[in-house]
């Protein structure tokens, strides 16, 4: 059966506490979903005059499958709606539909809209006639619908009925403030159903931890529209998060939601569109997390190796993720070997070495250490314990200066850094600039490393996470993980520290060394 | 009704990816979970001679209410309980109870452990009455019951009467790969329900983002006991979250877990269990985020406003957290307004004032601040725009410099800052060291201020995060926020830059000056 995944990122998604998009990113988000496959996509909300140039910048954007709507509450008490200049801003709008969204709880109408029942009902009815008038095909959020049908059955079913005479091709049950259960979901759901005929979405939010468990009731009662956003994004504890629903949906239980192949390019747009909102990706978000088939436990991977099946739920490659083995203190042998093996493909498993590594690693892990998030210092790491690890270059002399002198709003500043260092017989000082004290040190080491290796002129570096791992403040331990490429291959490696620039040499050490011994051209 | 609350934090949750906890963090943890009145504390496993002085350590505590269980597996195929070292070793720790794990379907026992049927349940009966016959109270964990239960249910539901015919007091219900949905958990419950009188336990997993709906679901078809781990900790994508659980089985459905004044601790005891895992707390998570009470868009702040019941789910103080009105780019006038008279009870709500302090909030947003986690931050930019902030300095130079050289491991290194302010017609040069730069600029900063403002020597950092909030690497534009204490008070600041030295700066200037801004003794 087919169901039709309606994206709201760009609306709910973008009122998350922490989240705000730009109308650039939105123009790159509304790309990427449109390339999932994604049937509806919300670009946002249309409640004021400012409102508009955005909407006009973003509908102009050519996409391939997904039809765009727009935002708007229904008019105003006692507003006709051919007098509401929203509702006539968004009938001008080049979308393919717009979004009405309305009242269908007799609380909200009495205490929030102050109001009575039938001029709620006027509202919506007027406001729906007069997109659907203008042309428009238009989808009605029934706002509160679950709160209100618990409150007042009857009430908020004649919501839906008057929305759906109005002329809505699609009526969404909200569960607005994300406080009902799965059995009351799908329980109203199946007494909308009953009432109108149009089809129905579902619209559920995460405050019980229970957005997709509810999502999913109402489609098993007879919603055929998920509305969501991806990873959850949204107001509060967030929206039904579509990495999720889909594949769940989809590869767990048979619907078709977006065409396969566009699928396995779940797990990429996740992440480009976390990256959009300035968030951390949760790495144990289900399917799609770096965590989601990761095995870290002895005996557990042992068995994993054995028959993936008899642990996985979707093949990973299905939503465009791996599967990994997490080498960590945790982790029995079987894991490192794994990834030792990638490294020497003569080695014993029962070996001092693959002892002397396990240990390693878990010293390492105590300083504050961790292999999961950069490959290329474990793999360094074990060359060391292996004593194949070859050292490019010794430090002799690092030195770092940051001025600046005030200015109107912030302080001008640039950072420089001297890089004195020695290989063999030869030694090479030299200085950097940069923004900041990570780039200045970076552009130092390079520029003294190629005139040995010529090769290092290729490496940038393309993220720089830092992280405080202990708590006494700015005297804490950070740890620094650093991610570079030449342009083709992507590494990462690991620096820890009470200092944040000698956690970065120890990263961007690494970072080089990594690159020079994976490089034929030293 | 009474639920038990059994955590697995210390076990289940230690094997999450990027999760490892010392001994003296385990400590803390126990004493935390027994604060908040959980039933059981599953201390850790028992696999090898080496967990062993762990688990005497932190058996060593005395609790209040919890009782402790070990974790172990069965004895081995074709061996008997009596010779398992590892059941020998949990007989003679001195833990209340012991929680033995045996495999509850065929296709695992075929393929993973590679034995027969028979063999299986000799196995489990054979290790829980050696336990029992020892002394200990005993908990069978039913690994991958859900999914056996589907592959075979006769044998699923055999294993079960086994175990409890051996003497379990209780059985838990696992969906170890934490594939099934809610609907197969409830009904495979209420089958196991039939067919054993001992009490009966769930533990989810969140593969398929369900944890918390599946662990509801077995509770409604009899489960009276909760397995799960603070913050969802766990391997992959984490277990049953119990900050969830917790709240809405006691509030929301009126079960009771905990005691009433416990759960008042449960928002400050997820933040210190994801403080000792070393993750960044997610302030989205249901009830005890920070987010969780947060509104943002701009009419839904009034309808909070005029009825907070009709928009949230429970009391935020029931579970010791609070309500939140987010300033920021798409909240409306009523949030900063609520903010603004905070300062300035005489504001007037259509005032210039009040359109330009939303004004300059946008902006700054824009350029990368937020003001979510730096109130003190806003309260400083509030009284800019309103014309009452006062500058307390001027920074006339700023140096920052860091030396390092090569030491055995690390680099040894040290940062010292010098800080030069005017105040009025009076300057003051000051030099201040510290083993990173934000520290020692921190120092510099305090020493020269000292002098003009003696009550600065009460400020002390005691949190320190650097986020890169734009993806050009090393390049990029960096958020630093800083949260600070005069030892009673604890507020927080933001700064942006290209340069975290700037950036840590601007947030150390804020916070310096709004400690003075609220001090008498200035």
């Amino acid at each position: 059966m087919k169901l039709a995944i309606y994206d709201t990122t760009l609306r709910d998604g973008g009122q998350g506490a922490g989240v705000s998009f730009t109308t650039e990113d939105r123009v790159r988000l509304m790309h990427v979903l449109d390339g999932l496959g994604i049937s509806y996509i919300e670009v946002g909300m249309l409640a004021a005059k400012r409102d508009e140039p955005v909407l006009v910048r973003l509908l102009s954007e050519k996409l391939a499958n997904a039809k765009t709507t727009v935002f708007v509450n229904t008019c105003r008490v006692g507003q006709a709606a051919a007098e509401s200049g929203t509702l006539a801003a968004a009938a001008a709008l080049p979308s393919d539909a717009v979004t009405v969204c309305g009242k269908a709880s007799v609380r909200q109408v009495k205490n929030v809209l102050r109001t009575t029942e039938d001029e709620n009902l006027r509202m919506i009815a007027d406001s729906i006639r007069y997109l659907v008038s203008s042309g428009k095909e238009v989808i009605f959020d029934a706002e509160h619908f679950f709160d209100g049908y618990g409150d007042d059955p009857t009430y908020a079913l004649r919501v839906l009925i008057s929305a759906a005479e109005a002329g809505a091709s699609q009526i969404v049950l909200c569960d607005t403030n994300g406080g009902n259960l799965p059995d009351v979901i799908g329980l109203a759901t199946e007494a909308a159903k009953a009432h109108v005929s149009i089809p129905l979405g579902i619209h559920c939010h995460n405050d019980l931890g229970m957005a997709e468990a509810c999502s999913l009731a109402a489609v098993l009662s007879g919603a055929s529209s998920v509305q969501g956003t991806v990873s959850g994004l949204g107001e509060r504890c967030g929206n039904a998060n579509l990495n999720t629903m889909i594949p769940l949906l989809q590869l767990k239980l048979g619907f078709s939601c977006v065409p396969p192949e566009k699928l396995r390019g779940l797990t990429a747009a996740a992440r480009t569109v976390c990256e959009l909102a300035n968030r951390t990706f949760d790495e144990r978000e289900p399917f799609v997390g770096g965590y989601a088939f990761t095995h870290k436990a002895g005996t557990h991977i042992d068995g994993v190796l054995k028959r993936p099946d008899a642990f996985e739920q979707v093949a990973p490659e299905d939503v465009g993720n791996a599967r990994n083995l997490v080498v960590s203190g945790l982790a029995g042998r079987a894991a490192l070997i794994e990834k030792m093996t990638a490294y020497c493909p003569d080695l014993d498993k029962d070996s001092e070495e693959v002892a002397r590594a396990v240990e390693t690693v878990r010293a390492r892990e105590d300083a504050g250490y961790t292999y999961e998030d950069a490959e290329a210092s474990l793999a360094l790491l074990i060359g060391e314990v292996l004593g194949r690890r070859r050292r490019y270059f010794s430090l002799e002399r690092l030195q770092v200066t940051v001025d600046a002198g005030e200015e109107s709003h912030g302080y001008a500043s640039g950072a420089a850094a001297m890089v004195k260092i020695s290989v063999g017989d030869g030694e090479e000082i030299a200085a950097g600039e940069g923004v900041g004290p990570v780039n200045a040190m970076d552009a130092a080491l390079r520029r003294a490393l190629v005139r040995f290796y010529p090769a290092v002129s290729r490496v940038s570096l393309t993220d720089y996470k830092v992280r405080v791992i202990s708590s006494a403040a700015t005297a804490s331990t950070v740890r620094v993980v650093i991610e570079s490429t030449d342009g083709v291959r992507v590494w990462r490696t690991v620096g820890v520290s009470a200092d944040v620039i000698d956690a970065s040499f120890q990263a961007l050490r690494d970072s080089v060394e990594y690159m020079l011994s994976i490089t034929e051209d030293k």
